[in-house]
């Protein structure tokens, strides 16, 4: 029970966070320094906005460098934005942090997060630090989008066409011990679909991003849209380096499928706009590759080319026993990229 | 490192706290549910927007019930908003929830919460929950106020009065050992002054709300406005309360001077303006008391009634060995409820 002014050695932890921070950027009247941001949104848009947490031991460990935790923690929520096809422009940082740590510490998750903030264009608003047992950095981020243009998970109709963005199953390769570069970096760093996002307003009928998995998360989109979907196995978007480190094991769809964190958008769009979405996403410099078609019969199916079904369980369970491994502290506890409200049952 | 579906009691955890959130209100176009919420800003107006956090042993105790934590995480917030003179509208909420959280636990935070946005009017718009090693409640608010017009700590001039609403001290005399019912509840259950805040716009020339005791925050508003200030002792509004209860005291101003955490607002008012502002204020139903003097000379002073000035140390100093008992873990660090920038040095 303590507010107050912190001791002399505080204030530098706090200087060497905000200086690494863009401070300044479109529509922020006034940022950090008063009781709360002013800002200006722009004439006719809505706002999206949406927050989310990076723990300790929970969403990283050491071998995230503190670069890779301030990125990260700020570009799930820009995945959130991309999802919506909102375009980002501030952020509020709220600081969780332990007794005792080095402000060359703090002073790199700022430099990862004002990299990330940057690369998108977008200012830190606000923000608070506080003591607390872990560190953890929770962000909250506002973009703004067409008024009534969003996209939401909900709108997929029956016969329209599923896309992914990118390639799938890296990031979760890249929890692995000794994995490549590639795949570490999947996982730490992020890159935020934003450009995509938004060249798919008006063409997607429904989107999401991929934080749980493809079978997991297009699951959710299909239940906000009241229909199911069937992927193709063979048309999974994968990367060569993704095959060959999966090559010979017992389930090699698995990271793919249900691994979670690869942060691609999965949308839905009707067949007679689908020329105009690849064009789209080429044009904004994103691959988008047609995975499956949306389905009257609810549930996600994954086909294999070989005809029959792909057995899928509950999502990442695949990867529950490499999962418990990272995880250093407590069982994992949700913290879908996304508003509170999806995981409700 | 992990993201994922929750076991599912867990699902029960989260429900649990977000039945009892107000998820609808003015201008929240889509809430809870999809990746982000959709938020249509008034027209006209600017918006506030601030983000603070409660962390268990650091800004409470057990001595506060869950029902305490999660309006005063609320009510913090919204007391930025108030000293901005901003209109709340949206909060969201990000929770850190350590294993073994009871789920009635996570119920009562919510209803805190939810009773502190009912109360406001305000919707929660989105949120998150992710494990961790302590609970917390990190919550962001977004408020508006018509284009230009909000609230700073910058822009008192010497000569304008300074006014402090409500009265002082009590909240610190709440974190005493068998404190009275009435300092407690000053102390847990703070009252954010929107409707004084929203009544002096155009009246005020700068403020600030009074998080780390009016000698520090009134410092904090002069520093911003390039002013100093001098407050009169025998101005403080005291109640009859904190008179008796710090009667005989060795220092029995401290805990209004410096006590902090009484989220009661302090203005400056151009004296032309005040007799305005006194009734603006008791149409609000707020009491508004004048208790000094911007100066030119830098700093604040407080000075007797009968004559000298009495010594201010640096800030909350005073209380440090009550805070130092109140904080369980670890030793305090900066949770000012305003924006990161405010305690760069």
């Amino acid at each position: 029970v303590s507010r107050g002014r912190p001791p002399p050695g505080e204030f530098e932890l706090i200087a060497a966070f905000t200086r690494a921070l863009p401070l300044r950027g479109e529509g922020l009247v006034l940022g950090p320094g008063d009781d709360a941001a002013i800002l200006a949104p722009p004439a006719g848009e809505e706002l999206c906005a949406t927050v989310d947490a990076v723990e300790e031991g929970v969403h990283f460990d050491r071998r995230f460098t503190p670069f890779d935790v301030g990125w990260k923690a700020l570009a799930v929520n820009l995945s959130d934005l991309a999802a919506m096809g909102a375009r980002p422009l501030w952020a509020l940082v709220a600081l969780g942090v332990p007794a005792g740590t080095p402000a060359a510490r703090l002073a790199g998750v700022a430099r990862g997060l004002g990299a990330c903030a940057r690369r998108h264009g977008i200012a830190v608003a606000g923000g608070n630090v506080s003591r607390a047992p872990g560190l953890s950095v929770t962000v909250t981020v506002v973009g703004s989008v067409p008024r009534g243009r969003a996209l939401r998970r909900q709108g997929a109709r029956p016969g329209d066409a599923v896309l992914v963005s990118g390639t799938l199953g890296e990031a979760a390769l890249g929890l692995e011990r000794g994995a490549r570069a590639r795949f570490a970096r999947r996982q730490r760093r992020p890159e935020p679909r934003l450009a995509l996002g938004r060249a798919l307003l008006g063409l997607a009928s429904a989107a999401i991003d991929l934080s749980d998995g493809l079978v997991q998360d297009l699951g959710h989109l299909c239940q906000a849209s009241g229909v199911g979907a069937s992927v193709r196995l063979a048309e999974l978007p994968l990367s060569p380096a993704y095959l060959a480190a999966t090559a010979g094991r017992s389930d090699p769809w698995a990271p793919a499928l249900s691994g979670g964190e690869d942060y691609e958008l999965c949308v839905t769009v009707p067949v007679r706009k689908v020329r105009a979405a690849l064009a789209a996403a080429a044009r904004a410099g994103t691959p988008l590759a047609v995975v499956g078609t949306v389905t009257r019969a609810r549930g996600v199916q994954v086909a294999r080319p070989t005809g029959g079904r792909h057995p899928v369980g509950r999502g990442h369970d695949h990867l529950a026993a490499l999962r418990r491994l990272a995880a250093r502290r407590g069982a994992p506890l949700t913290s879908r990229p996304d508003n509170i409200g999806s995981i409700r049952p």
